[in-house]
């Protein structure tokens, strides 16, 4: 008989296999606990919202990639397309039982149909933790901080926290040319690290004049100062490029309160040239890179966005929060690196010697799980060359037998799968203890 | 400045709040781990599936109700209904690669839009685990056995697992009608439990005659014999019923194979009112009812599916499974019970005293989270009154002060915010290992 509909996968979406699934489900359960350390609430949004409500500050790009359409009611309706937007909705709806701030973290999935490519997918699962109703700079620290601890529970080996301050380039572009098109110029920024300088200094010129431009550059050129003088330095020499600003005065308060927090102290590194996409920024941004694995991109990315809250709310409440794209890491992981190696599957199998033992296995199976052993069973009686290659490929480290000899005796035989050291004549207790001592 | 958008909700979808979003967490953290004490792999597929790939086997139901649409390729989309048929396409599509059988576990959203009423919702999160590729009774055992692990870690008291056999009123109609419509007889047997027995009668007597309505009348009073003659009791009442039959022999082998195993030992009850409504299932069909809670509904239903992979693979594969309905259980509870008392925030706050001390408490929370301690700091030196206020709505159960007075002496003081207890002149040591003791 043949199938009756071909098993097929959108394009740009992808399962997630065991080995897959569980290295996702270990990070997002360790970003979880580190927002839960800083004493951050969880809470969930529904995946459809009106489509209005998702787009009210979204740009071009959101309202070409957004997956739109007529639901049952005939209203117009929207996957959600970051964690963010529906963050904004919910704190406008609930304001009155909030506490403030509002410290929430949350995972989940969003949806773009943009053009599938390398590490791009249309579905992606993220982790968002963020503080609502606290312009103060100690809630940008705490979201520095928090940033740094998650890129540390990741285990990708060493990362910077790159920082910056929207109004560094605003002041910047006030001073020199307050008519040039700030979202254009901060577009060419955001894009250079992957020009030349002599492409760098024509996509600027398209839109400012030529001493603009030379600030511009001059104010990219201050992160080489962190080498010999540190983040002091870079600000000091930014505020010789801009002039004394808010933006300026707003970083040395986060460096001053970091003082030698670890793992942040190590790891921050004002850079003016990170500029974060969205539109709704509207203070600090940030991004943490890996030095090891570059092309893995940000794996902890924000910053402040003071606006946001009030397209939902005559509640003015100021935003600052962060955003890691656990997919993307583990797909970019699993296509570059490997991932890390994490056993989705059992400690221990029983093997089925005899299906008239069936009850048997049962009883011991509840035994071991009782004990904290997770215990896989084998159903049936099937060759015994069928059922290693099963444990095999699970790479599960223990197996236990127990057939019409052993059930005779009361005893079992314990059996580690790699080294292929037998433990027979154990009893059951025993051989529960040997499974647990090494796991 | 007024907002530009009106922020609600979508009619039939809700948010989590905190309070409900741990709960729902906490459950799902719960149920993970009975599925992984089995030995069950995670997996993940995208909410969003080709149309034909979902309905390939969905009822005129799951046609009226899936969100569907197409998507900037034009193509025919929908958003999943439940995790099984999902589940069918994956197995599919990676078949060459999984080990069988496939033990899977897998939480998640899935979309229906039906009507909205008390206790349905049009998105919500299930936890379903499913054995691929046995068909052994070993399996169909498991799979009880695991439902009720899952029951019991809900901690919702006493609960029986109730099971039967399609087979069983499919042979029953054999013997005596064969030309009846089996399923319609089916979906009136499903909804006995809320008709008289003139109703039943009178709906049953619609799709066949006398007789049958008779033999089928006898069968759902067969499960009176449990109290006096337990499960073994209700299956010999069956067999003299409808004779011997496949479902009789393979509910009297999941009996031998559950032993005393508890919890299912004791929640297992054949109960041939037992019908589920999805037309898949082919053997043995379960729910799980809480005996103090029963308008929570099933916390844990499904069976047995031979024909389903078939659908979407020339490989013929057997499935067996079970879900729960994580979000229905939740809100239930909240509704009619009150939710489990988990607290979502920190075990201690940092009260800001002084703002020209952030730096401090910055390193002092960094100091208490490295030692486990749930820590959230208040980010500004607003009154201690409104900071109080925050403590109290989170439940922080701690708070620790440190001001000038603190900062010359080098102590903390800490404070049990219930009891209002205070411990001046601490060691920030000794605060912390005062906290870590209490949590």
């Amino acid at each position: 008989m043949g199938s009756t509909v071909t098993a097929r996968l959108l394009k740009g979406f992808r399962d997630a296999t065991p080995e897959v699934e569980v290295v996702r489900r270990t990070y997002l359960g360790r970003l979880e606990a580190v927002a839960q350390g800083f004493g951050y609430l969880p809470i969930e949004t529904p995946a459809l919202e009106y489509a209005d409500v998702l787009l009210a500050r979204a740009g071009g790009d959101a309202q070409k990639e957004i997956y739109r359409f007529h639901d049952h009611g005939g209203r117009d309706i929207a996957l959600r397309f970051d964690l963010t937007v529906p963050l904004a909705r919910f704190v406008a709806v609930h304001a009155a039982s909030l506490p403030l701030p509002f410290k929430r973290y949350q995972s989940g999935k969003a949806w773009r149909g943009e053009k599938p490519q390398k590490g791009r997918y249309r579905e992606f699962v993220q982790f968002d933790a963020d503080v609502i109703g606290s312009d103060a700079a100690a809630s940008d620290l705490e979201t520095l901080a928090l940033t740094a601890r998650c890129a540390e529970e990741l285990q990708l080996g060493p990362f910077r926290v790159a920082v910056s301050h929207r109004d560094v380039i605003g002041s910047l572009v006030r001073r020199h040319d307050s008519e040039a098109n700030l979202v254009a110029l901060m577009r060419v920024v955001d894009k250079a690290g992957a020009l030349s300088r002599e492409e760098l200094i024509a996509a600027l010129g398209e839109h400012t004049g030529g001493e603009t431009v030379q600030a511009i550059c001059d104010l990219l050129d201050t992160s080489g100062s962190y080498a010999s003088e540190g983040n002091a330095g870079v600000l000091d020499a930014i505020e010789r490029v801009v002039g004394p600003c808010e933006g300026v005065a707003r970083l040395r308060e986060i460096l001053s309160l970091t003082g030698d927090q670890q793992p942040l102290a190590s790891a921050l590194q004002v850079d003016p040239s990170i500029m974060r996409g969205f539109e709704y920024y509207t203070g600090m941004v940030f991004e943490t890179q890996l030095a090891q694995m570059p092309q893995v991109g940000s794996v902890g990315a924000g910053g402040r966005y003071d606006d946001l809250i009030g397209l939902y709310s005559s509640q003015q409440l100021s935003g600052v929060g962060m955003s890691v794209g656990v997919d993307r890491v583990v797909h970019a992981l699993a296509e570059e690196q490997g991932l890390p190696d994490i056993r989705p599957g059992g400690d221990l199998i029983l093997f089925c010697l005899d299906d008239a033992l069936a009850a048997d296995y049962q009883r011991i199976a509840a035994a071991c799980r009782a004990a904290g052993i997770r215990t896989d069973v084998y159903p049936t009686a099937r060759k015994l060359k069928a059922q290693f290659a099963y444990a095999e490929q699970l790479r599960i480290p223990f197996g236990l037998f127990y057939g019409e000899e052993e059930r005779e005796r009361g005893t079992v035989k314990l059996k580690e799968l790699l080294t292929r050291q037998e433990h027979p004549e154990l009893s059951l207790e025993e051989a529960i203890e040997q499974v647990r001592a090494a796991i």
